[in-house]
């Protein structure tokens, strides 16, 4: 019987699930839910699209409900509250904030009898496993998480927000001289500044004042002020011809030792899209909850609690046989 | 209170496995189980050692038991017999048989309400989880295992069985060229002499028939006639002096995509030591082993069945505050 899936939110990361579900054999997407009018949202499979509010009434016919909505203010209420009657992924990412969510949605859904799952994703969600294996693993070591090359949606945003900006976008770049002393077993101590730098591709306004521009985006407390930051002013035909992805990625590096032996465990990602790789490990997360309920697990889960069989679609026989 | 942990079996890996519990500090080492007599062996860390036959006394004093023979001959035959009086951990590799070996252990351990953990290590044990998690992501892509550069300990073995050979150390080696290709997201197929070389380094006996030998090595069915194969005579010497360690690691590699987009997920392993880092799995899977026998999940496991906060010495909350 298949797992009856609903995608809560259409954005990037909507259609990103709505794909994901696609190459799932043992899932079946039910509809998505949106705060706009539903007449004006499309979906790209065709799938029927409701209200938010529709979502009271159809308890019984969805397994899982995958949330999409942004962390800023989307996530931390609506999480929560669906999780009292649903079962529920989410990628909530702030990371100070993630001790407080998971106790209101453990409260929901234990109370409800359901499962959530929160803050799973490649960072928070896979690299957080590999940080996890890696100290077990390596208890003596240093663990070193890099992001990029990659667009950061919320560096992007800020940059965006600065008066004379029209459109911009922010690429996060990890320091290939610090990947590469880790990787040759230096452990050192790296600051910020030292870890990433920081480029910006800006369209500007008609007659605005670049130097006031880069130096504001410079400065920004926070965002921009403890890295090294590129600013390259284009047009607006170069930003949507060459910076019209969301590429991403990064490393997970544990440099630790046995004695007098040394060990490096390395993890990489490199992503074309991240909202539809984010949606892939959702997808997948969502086939855990929906089995982890029906195994009796509730109450709210991370990537850490997930037994990693559940991800799977193969039986634990075929995953022993192929996989082990 | 600590958990109380046994080793069966005093050899690399059992030594190995001495070292890791003393860097956990919620562990404690009770013994050393030996085949040997017991006045033999000697202990790095001076914990106490025991005949074999002493473990039946013990059932009591142990909470987890980590079986650290050989896949070949010892483990088939102890890890059933053992998990009938205690929770165990072997990292058992003999790939076919595994399935076999998972339904001894999951009777033997369910009827005596104990836990087995079977087949931890490195591959058989993080190679997998990582193999199982990236196509259960992306399960439209193809994964790739490769191992190296390292001392293949059973090839070393074929190797020194070979008449005149006096000793001999052997190294596996991914194919660089195998490894771009992935990289470079092209999905390649290859067979098994596109993806690794092997490389001899043997010691012959004087006046040994140093072709004979070298033809011998290349031609041995399962072990060298599929691989391009490099021999090359030492001294014992040169081999003591730059081959003395057991280095070993590799890849998993994960090319992929959703739609259009594409995404590689890449794992790499550089090992000092092979027996030391197997070890150091085998201790974290321990204490996953003990919990989970505490809470009533009893039978065979791999690792694919355990959740990852059950490896780590910290507290869920920790885990969610300082790793997720």
């Amino acid at each position: 019987m298949a797992i009856k899936v609903g995608i809560a939110g259409y954005g990037n990361l909507g259609r990103g699930v709505e794909k994901a579900v696609s190459f799932a054999p043992d899932m079946h997407l039910k509809g998505v839910f949106t705060r706009r009018n539903p007449e004006d949202v499309k979906t790209e499979t065709g799938v029927p699209v409701y209200a938010m509010d529709d979502l009271d009434s159809m308890k019984d016919k969805i397994d899982v409900l995958i949330l999409c909505g942004g962390s800023a203010t989307d996530l931390p209420v609506q999480t929560p509250v669906l999780a009292g009657s649903f079962n529920v992924v989410d990628s909530f990412d702030t990371h100070k904030n993630i001790p407080d969510h998971f106790e209101k949605v453990d409260q929901a859904a234990k109370k409800a009898g359901k499962t959530g799952v929160i803050s799973v994703g490649w960072d928070p969600g896979l690299f957080s496993l590999l940080r996890l294996i890696d100290e077990s693993v390596l208890p003596e070591g240093e663990t070193y998480t890099f992001w990029g090359k990659g667009v950061s949606q919320g560096h992007s945003d800020a940059v965006r927000r600065v008066k004379g900006v029209k459109d911009a976008k922010q690429y996060t770049i990890p320091v290939q001289e610090a990947i590469d002393k880790v990787r040759a077993g230096e452990q050192p101590e790296l600051s910020t500044r030292e870890k990433h730098t920081r480029e910006c591709f800006v369209v500007p306004e008609e007659g605005a004042d670049l130097e006031r521009i880069e130096k504001e985006i410079k400065e920004m407390p926070n965002y921009f002020d403890e890295y090294d930051t590129t600013v390259r002013f284009i047009s607006k035909e170069e930003l949507d011809r060459d910076h019209k992805g969301l590429p991403h990625g990064g490393f997970v590096l544990r440099s630790g030792n046995t004695g007098d032996n040394h060990h490096l465990i390395e993890y990489k990602l490199e992503l074309d899209s991240n909202p539809e790789f984010t949606a892939s490990v959702l997808t997948a997360a969502a086939r855990a909850c929906a089995r982890m309920n029906g195994e009796g697990m509730t109450g709210a889960k991370t990537i850490f609690d997930i037994p990693p069989a559940y991800y799977s679609v193969k039986s634990g026989e075929a995953l022993r046989k192929e996989l082990l």
